[in-house]
């Protein structure tokens, strides 16, 4: 152990600006030493998207108080890219995202910007999680989830994680106010039914907007949205190793050619 | 088993009028019915990226020698969620999505367009398979790879994938032209390593252009990275359940407020 101050990279994908962010820089500056990298405008639902086409810029601004903050034109991947290749001075030993505005539980961690933002920094060596609160308001009460925040980031940065796992934490927005505790999750099997709003144009041209219901198809006790759903906060530890280990052997009988 | 001919799905991330999904198209039309959803512009690095703060063009094309084909303004992802809701007449027996000009071995898939549109039809349950060759070239020779494509689709056709899996195919490149055979495999632990190009607009201001250099930590030879180094052609189960399963029970032992 060093007597360093722990180091602690942001991000998120609502953007620099976003009420989450600020709420979580001001948990993490009470455990170490802060820097900020996040988006210049919202960027959620970017799932792993990175930016190869185009030039990305970054900028120093000073809107939270005197921390370290820059914004980038990029993804919330591009972001954590960047900030390790030309902004941070050694590998951080916590990175944060979020607080997203909005539930990032089940199968909305692959979609979720803030939860890809977390997976590059994991894939780096990083103790990584995202956080998000099931309220999508811009003006959501972050002020009362704090010390769940620095609860879990605390026991995070003693305990570390292993190569390969992130957490991500699912904060509920219970109708009485009282979370009920913390609970330990697979994420629910569940998947977004997709309903397109079809629109006309001006000029007779049709458009859609991407709507859709969320389908939970998990009776399960054990997943993050049944400790949602009973006012518990869900913490799922996340892999970002996509290969289904038990299926090589089966599919090693099949016959090619 | 039906006397209808198989639907088929086809997307990618290259755009529609790429050579890699003509030769996909060209496969397909010999196994079932096909129809075609793919992006109006290259989507390469999207991630499992969808378009929530934009209306979405669909456009019906007669570019695929009388293929029903539509191109769609958004992203992969996007293209399988509005066939689903919008032209399917039912839940394909397959989806295929590329050939992707390039690779999407190890840490690739997560970054992939090919693979996320892939995903995206494995989450609405069907059986579907990302194919990715090993040449980033626009007129890579997609001629010699065809029968791999047709053996494996029509064997996953005739088998099914369970609920959860699906296949990500990597075809090599090899130095004498000649494939070996067919690996199923672990993906490889490996990852980017940053490395960001800086430059100086006519403004005088600073922009980046992300660059890396793929790093292989892996020394494993059950992975798909040592296969394609090899000459085979890898396929790895892939999953999107993210649940890391085996860190629930050590990390319900951590201690929270």
């Amino acid at each position: 152990m060093s007597d360093q101050k722990p180091l602690i990279l942001i991000s998120n994908d609502d953007g620099i600006t976003a009420p989450g962010i600020a709420a979580l820089i001001d948990v993490m500056k009470e455990l170490g030493e802060v820097i900020v990298v996040a988006p210049d405008k919202p960027q959620s639902a970017m799932g792993h998207a990175i930016t190869i086409n185009q030039p990305i810029r970054l900028t120093k601004v000073d809107i939270h108080q005197g921390v370290t903050a820059y914004q980038c034109s990029g993804t919330p991947v591009d972001c954590v890219k960047i900030a390790i290749d030309k902004i941070l001075p050694r590998r951080p030993d916590l990175m944060v995202s979020g607080v997203n505005h909005g539930s990032n539980s089940s199968i909305n961690v692959i979609y979720s910007g803030t939860m890809s933002a977390a997976m590059e920094a994991a894939i780096d060596g990083m103790n990584a999680i995202g956080f998000s609160l099931c309220d999508y308001a811009w003006d959501a009460d972050f002020e009362s989830i704090k010390p769940f925040i620095k609860s879990i980031a605390k026991e995070t940065l003693k305990r570390g994680l292993t190569y390969g796992t992130l957490l991500n934490v699912n904060i509920p927005k219970p109708e009485n106010g009282t979370i009920k505790g913390i609970k330990v999750c697979r994420q629910a099997q569940a998947k977004w039914k997709e309903d397109f709003n079809e629109r006309e144009d001006p000029f007779k041209r049709k458009y859609y907007w991407m709507t859709g219901n969320f389908v939970n198809m998990d009776k399960g006790e054990d997943t993050d949205q049944w400790a949602l759903d009973h006012d518990y906060i869900a913490i799922v530890p996340t892999q970002f190793d996509l290969t289904d280990h038990q299926k090589i052997s089966s599919i090693n009988q099949w016959n090619f050619l």
